[in-house]
């Protein structure tokens, strides 16, 4: 069975989320019948991990904006779950203009767009409208608000993978799952997990262990390496956080904090070739590698988006809908990162077999005659050899030689078969 | 007791100062009297001091040239002491055109200006005028070469303080007061090293020990290193050579030989943010830098300065005046010392006492609706607390998140009382 | 006797050498009567190097094509031995048009030219036309192929000389001879390294061993290196492939694997201040140097070319001629190569042997007057005093201090004079 990347994010796209409660819950039921590999990991509310607390489950029902004056209703939680705040406390109350607007959410500088707010950590309620529609109902003057919400002790959901390979070393991805209705940020983390998750279960005699992770932003990152810190700090050699992965405009790559991990060289040579590459430096980070390298967890994790979260305008708005992912942006996504898991897997340092070059026009494997031109994907071979003495990993090829990975291991595989190459 | 720079540079500023003699030890005189730690020390006449010799004390009382024709004085020592060859030995004499222009220095690029010219190493004498006065004592053809001047054995002077602290490691700033009525090169240099020793004098609890020197330029330092040589490599970490650094136009940094030293760094993250900064390698040093990194001795000294010896049109004429050096410019200067020490003083190598992000919203330093905004101090605090994990330094930290290192303290010293960093 | 570069090319030129054979033999032997230190070394035909086989000696008598039609021989050895394909197999035979022209090499971008094109490594046979003149022969339909040559088991030849030095520690050069009638690429190699042997022989003292060797290219590298690995690897601390070293146009450096090696940074040092420099990476690299770096062998060799192979319009054509080449241009990479070995000779590392900076003025090395100018050659001075601390050598302070290694050499030979620096 194939993962339909698209499929999960239509699927998931309905539920209102946050980072605790039903919604979540059903969302990561959702992947984990897909994969059962993943299973879940329950966090009570109330426990301290590190310097914060496990939040109460937040359950939403119902929440809308009754303007007396037009009698009608606007802010419907039921048409866009956008318009409530994100972990709003219940009301039901009249208000006043002055009393709404202070509740109040829009998006000036994007008039037609309905913002995504939260406030997870400060007890809080609001709505969020688009800036058009609140000029609209300025004129009004009593309103009823209406939260029908409300938290309960329960637990933080998270769901995490591990599959064991012949090393206790692993690769590490993380992604999210606590917004409500959008799909770049962050239905396509999940989605490109998932069809990862199935990709490493594929792969027969596993050289590397893997560990993936599906949880709520911050709280859940936190959570998780409070329970598992040992053990992440023990096996982890290349970690991702995975965010924004599901459109076609660019690729991004957000730096570790010192930008000198295994995750970095790897993504980086991943990307060779790719149109539109943004390099951003771990002062541009903004989701769970600030948890990851965060100081006594500095994990080697780099993060890898397309267009990066706040660095595209339907970001953190009802416009980053089913419209701005697709399925070829998630494929692509997708191969970047079978790329990696295949320099692991395939070839991670490869060591030439033949002292000096080999003589590879007698396998029809070069030019015979020799004529004043130019071979290209011959001297792709020579110098994938060149630098196969096994000094160097090879991600750490494809970056010095500017051969994409993907072609590096294709390379590398046809020379194995030649008995040319070797990994150590 | 506040210390004004200015004023310094004001009372100084008349002196006839040389490398020996009156003018220099009526200068540290002057500065011994504000800041009583400064404590003379005496090299004889005829030292071997490495490859040097310490000069006899030149006293200089009258100098000037007669023009018999015009019956006239000119290059009149006691209306401005640069008109006299520094360190002239006496003459007396009647001397015809050719052999007066022999001993005669102008700057023909700078018609209006009179050079500083100096003959420490080599018995001579001579005059300095402008190029323009030149050009009209041009018909005279009989001078008399007046210079009464005069060498006696006695002792080349220097100050230096030391201000313990718990470590014995020190920080060392030097500055040179060889040079007659000049302002920026250089009575900037030691009217800043007095604000400095003021500031370190009021640390209570001085972490770091401090080490400054006032002293002849060259024959100085190297005689200074001569005497405490071991002393010199066992201690100092980190240290400068403060010169010109009176005036506005912009801020210099001399790199040390191998511009890898906690000096480099310091001074770099102290001078982000400023505008118009200028780098220059060590192969444009001309202070006495020369002598800290040279062979043998090998300290981690850099240079400060604002407009740099060399590259400022004033430099070494009588138009490096009182209208150059401004209490503002000398104040900014002091100011980039100034956070440099705070930096050592402070927070020297700043950790996070908490694993993960602390919560920052809990604690009122961070905002609690989360929206789509930027945040910049917030940030600036997240960036620091993530790279305090107790591997940099305050200045690495600040180069790195390019935080100006003042700003980086501040915010440092916030945490610090809400807990949640502190210095290792 | 002095070398005369331009001699050896204009006397080698009309040889038809190959990789084996009577060409390369003669040829070798003209150099090893200059230099009697070239001792030959023969490797058996049929040898197992590694992954190559050293394949049979050929010999060349006469090739042409006949036109039936015209009644005219063309393409003819006898007049340019680059009209037939190198290692031909004999041939004697009448074929068609289309027969031919799948044997006939031409180049259609530079359609005056006769390619230089060569089948060493499969049994093949062929002819090199101008397209110019391939599109006149264009309507003739019978030709004779003719080419008398043979193969037989012999030899393949190589020289080497290795001249002691008081360190058996060894600075490698090594070109190759192996191409027929062409000068820039390679009688230009050949010729340079002559000089050098007879520069190598005039040193008094060596302080190094140097090891020259003149081979054909690729199987004689990888045989050289089949029969003397252990001594290379053992020895071998910096080398050069010296190829296409004889036009005017242009000083190119090919970087050694990592690009990090002695060979780098002393070719970068002897290379400051030339005009036009081309630096090429390793993956552009072409010549020998793939084996010296290759897995298994790894030793730090750099290539040095002035226009180098594949890069300037005449290379492997038959423009590539005696006007191409010149003493001038012979002679400039003679002074880039001798200035390489003076810094191992006279100076690899230097120190002071002074603690502080030497009184250059009273030695009569640096002004005595101090005004407000420059003096360039005392700054040479006192960089290259500074430096020579112990920590870097000759080839790396010229590379810092940006001082062309030649004149810094002068500058450390006076100053030794002078009882200032000495050599570690």
């Amino acid at each position: 069975m194939n993962v339909n990347m698209f499929k999960i994010i239509k699927d998931l796209f309905p539920i209102c989320r946050s980072i605790t409660g039903p919604g979540i819950k059903k969302s990561l039921k959702y992947i984990e019948n897909i994969i059962p590999e993943f299973k879940r990991v329950k966090i009570k509310s109330g426990t301290k991990v590190f310097d914060w607390t496990v939040p109460k489950e937040w359950t939403i029902n119902d929440a809308y904006i009754f303007d007396f004056k037009n009698k009608k209703k606007f802010a419907d939680f039921k048409k866009l779950n956008l318009h409530v705040v994100n972990f709003s406390t219940p009301i039901n109350k009249i208000v006043n203009k002055m009393e709404l607007f202070k509740n109040l959410y829009t998006l000036p500088d994007q008039p037609k767009l309905v913002p995504y707010v939260t406030s997870y950590y400060k007890k809080n309620w609001g709505f969020c409208v688009s800036e058009n529609d609140k000029k609209k109902i300025n004129r009004g003057n009593k309103f009823k608000v209406y939260i029908n919400s409300s938290f309960k002790n329960g637990y933080l959901d998270l769901s995490h993978a591990i599959f064991k390979g012949k090393k206790n070393k692993e690769i590490f991805f993380s992604t999210y799952l606590c917004h409500p209705s959008m799909a770049n940020n962050e239905l396509s983390g999940p989605a490109l997990i998932t069809k990862v998750a199935k990709y490493i279960k594929s792969i027969k005699n596993r050289e590397y262990s893997y560990r993936l992770v599906i949880l709520p932003e911050t709280i859940g990152s936190i959570s998780y390496i409070h329970k598992f810190r040992k053990n992440l700090k023990k096996n982890i050699i290349c970690g991702f956080n995975l965010s924004c992965v599901g459109d076609e405009r660019e690729y991004s790559h957000i730096s570790s904090k010192y930008g000198n991990t295994l995750s970095d060289i790897a993504l980086k040579s991943a990307l060779i070739g790719k149109k539109k590459i943004k390099y951003y430096s771990f002062l541009e980070r903004g989701s769970d590698e600030r948890q990851y390298c965060s100081p006594g967890v500095n994990l080697p994790v780099s993060g890898f988006s397309r267009s990066k979260y706040g660095a595209y305008k339907e970001y953190h708005t009802n416009a980053d809908n089913l419209k701005l992912v697709t399925q070829k942006g998630l494929e692509q996504s997708f191969d970047v990162i079978k790329s990696i898991i295949d320099g692991f897997e395939k070839c991670f340092i490869p060591k030439s077999k033949i002292v000096c070059e080999p003589n590879l026009g007698s396998r029809n494997l070069y030019h015979t005659i020799s004529h004043k031109k130019k071979y290209k994907s011959q001297n792709l071979k020579l110098d994938l050899i060149s630098y196969s003495d096994g000094k160097m990993n090879i991600f750490e090829i494809s970056e010095k030689t500017k051969i994409p990975l993907d072609t590096i291991i294709n390379e590398y595989l046809i020379l194995k078969k030649f008995n040319i190459l070797d990994k150590i």
